[in-house]
């Protein structure tokens, strides 16, 4: 059998690595599609001017890209048989990538947990993106169920990891180079405000909304080699219970990031991913809309250039974000489709 | 409040200076997405090595390329509550971009005219794009009907401003380095036709007609950082007059620029804009053909490789340009959609 | 008249070459771009690193991407009245291509035959896409049905020239460098087949679909510069046959290629085409899967780190390919759209 047909759920074993194929050199080519397909206004990311005159050597890639490049590579190995990313925790982006860097991943198995049905199970893993040297500049948690292959088959060892609630910021802010912050342009940014000006329990409504079409996150899915065929495949998936091809989740992050810029626009750097859900699923047709909320504010030893703000971004689709729609009762409201809690760094 | 309404008409000061968000650094990435949204052929902005032999360093971008960057950076502040992009003026191209280069955006206010039934007034702006050192590389003038946020707010001081109808092409010749046009291959270029051959009244349809994907539109858009509203959000332009998206009135003009290569190849690079009128909206499945007018010709003091075409552009959706549609009665023929009056070099 | 009208079958000249225009710099936004259009994960042409780590100076672009540049400009001059493409034929990839390098074509008329009842004729064409110093980096043969502009011009000779049906991969092997196949790291490759485990008259069904929108073939084919009226008007095609828009053959090859990844990841480089025929036409909304099955098993003289597969890949609309939909009497299952065969080289 030369092709692959992913694993299933017993296929796993806890403790395993799994080394991904294609490592993927990334380059303004890649920055100018995400550009494109999102619509990010990070100056940082945006202008090498800008981000040397704060203490880059250049821009670097939006952190979201690089997670798309490195989530990409885990899915022919971990979730071709998925039937949901249920979530992701202990995110962390260690060090800043700059085009012209390749980037690999690996997968450690850190979970497993059989369903009661038997039909399935819960794998957890740690993915890891690194650089040419070999240097992370990426680690992050994601817990998926994959279906089995066979129901009566058993699984060696079992386990469910404790994950961290929250990532601690100070642990990531050395991936920022130390910033000039009176050399940043609160006017080229797009902002004037900035760390001090956020407060725990704010709630910002990011106002703008992006319709997605089939081309766009096909586009974008490609880009970043993810392969889930739920994502390009019109036939199939009319057999599915949407009947239609699903939107990749990350697409709904990149979306929900780049429209925060319209309250958050300082906010430019993201340090940590605390937790994540796709609440609901999106479809090629829809709008997206997010607001967010200061959850947290932390200072960083040895930084005083540089503050962190806990951010849970909620993101909705074809409801504007006026009203915060938000959870309810055990669920949600209808309209939301991500739940997702970082710490972002903005300048002091 | 942290999110940026956009100005109202009362919010505009005549002479102030606006220093727009978010600098960009262009890259062979903005380059090969323009390529592949607009088509455009023309060789010394395709080939490095025809770009050499002729006298310039590298290619330099579509001259489009870097008017839709930088207005792109003027609409969160200029343009986020107008009802209609009514003109352009004075527009000029001073320097080649290349790849690498940075580019922000600096709007100064030259008018300020309030309509008669208070609800909106007409905001006259003059654009600067600079690069990275401070140099012009682009400057234009644009008015837009701006809602007012109060139909009772006062306005400060009004006034019209007078703006020359026709740019001169002697101003902007500048931003072509001496070529050398025995090196210049007709046949690499597309056409044997130059400078002395085309005659003022001639006018060439351009025959190829290209259909718009809301897709298409929406990377573009968002590829320049444009982020008005009406582009991207079907859900909230439902409740607009059009009941949809309304694609950007840059998206025609490239679209009619690229178009215009069969017949005008060796056409390759823009001077001035004399004038601009967006005559009709645009939508998703339109398809734009387009048709221009030589309306003067015109030596350039000092320059013997190149002389200057006065073109009239003029766009329609869905109708072939073959009969030349254009003005009608008081109006237009209603397939018009774009009327572009600008000055393109050509080798002699 | 200074539109191009393109050639009818009269106006070519057995024997006569065609210098065509708009050469064109490939860059690393164009692999982005070919990335994020295809998708395809051939670890050679995604990772610099790794493409260093086996011997070549950085990661070559995709063949096709540089097929899709090269044929592109002959479309202007060759095609544009064509009714069909017909066939391809003694295709050869003689020097991988690096971001960077710019690419002409011209092309020779080798045949021409015209139909019987004298309203076309069949125009032969050898293409030769050569870099910036001249050198070839890829030459076919393509024979399209092109339409006549009168039915009873005279054809001055006519020719059908006698094309080879396999070319020979030991000509075609100097494309790649001498590969050091213990540092090809099968797990970041993504298989462990190489050239040992391949048998003639194997079958690989590549499993995975692909949906395609008519903003990616417009955006792919406009990339490559391809002038074809068929892919882009949505207006004029409502006139023909189809009644739609048509898209561009070359796609099709690519999704393909990108698709037999699953099965064939080793395989990263095309040798020669062989011979390749665009069974039926696709259309935005249709599905594309691919199966392949192996012709011939070929060493290379002198090269003990790669061998040669004989490829037959065969792509379908709306049809998973489990149970190889072929040839069928006559002609062809109603789901297949192309049949193509050629050399892979793949690492021993």
């Amino acid at each position: 059998m030369k092709t692959n047909p992913g694993r299933f759920f017993e296929d796993f074993r806890l403790g395993e690595t799994i080394r991904h194929a294609t490592p993927r050199t990334v380059t303004t080519g890649d920055v100018a599609l995400y550009t494109a397909l999102y619509g990010p206004r990070f100056t940082v990311q945006s202008s090498d001017a800008f981000a040397k005159t704060i203490g880059y050597p250049a821009s670097p890639l939006d952190d979201l890209l690089t997670f798309h490049v490195v989530f990409g590579k885990t899915v022919p190995d971990v979730s071709l048989n998925a039937l949901a990313n249920l979530g992701y925790a202990e995110g962390g982006f260690h060090r800043p990538v700059y085009p012209g860097e390749t980037l690999s991943t690996v997968s450690e198995v850190i979970g497993l947990k059989e369903s009661s049905n038997r039909q399935t199970g819960v794998v957890y893993v740690r993915s890891t993106g690194s650089d040419a040297s070999g240097r992370t500049v990426l680690s992050y948690c994601r817990w998926v169920l994959v279906r089995k292959r066979d129901p009566e088959a058993k699984i060696a060892e079992e386990h469910v990891p404790q994950l961290a609630k929250v990532v601690n910021p100070a642990d990531l802010a050395h991936a920022l180079p130390p910033l000039d912050p009176a050399a940043y342009d609160n006017a080229l940014a797009g902002s004037p405000h900035r760390f001090a000006d956020y407060a725990v329990g704010e709630k910002i409504d990011h106002v703008d909304g992006m319709t997605v079409e089939e081309a766009e996150h096909q586009i974008a899915t490609r880009l970043f080699q993810n392969t889930a065929k739920v994502h390009f495949d019109a036939v199939a998936t009319k057999e599915t219970k949407f009947g239609k091809r699903l939107i990749y989740g990350g697409h709904v992050i990149s979306l929900a990031r780049a429209l925060s810029f319209n309250g958050l626009a300082n906010a430019f750097a993201i340090g940590g991913i605390n937790a994540g859900r796709h609440v609901a699923p999106l479809f090629a047709g829809d709008t997206v809309y997010a607001w967010s909320e200061v959850l947290e504010t932390a200072e960083l030893p040895g930084r005083s250039d540089i503050g962190a703000l806990r951010l849970r971004t909620v993101a909705t689709k074809n409801q504007a974000c006026g009203a915060y729609p938000d959870k309810q009762g055990e669920g949600y409201d209808p309209s939301v489709i991500l739940d997702l809690d970082y710490w972002a760094f903005i300048p002091r």
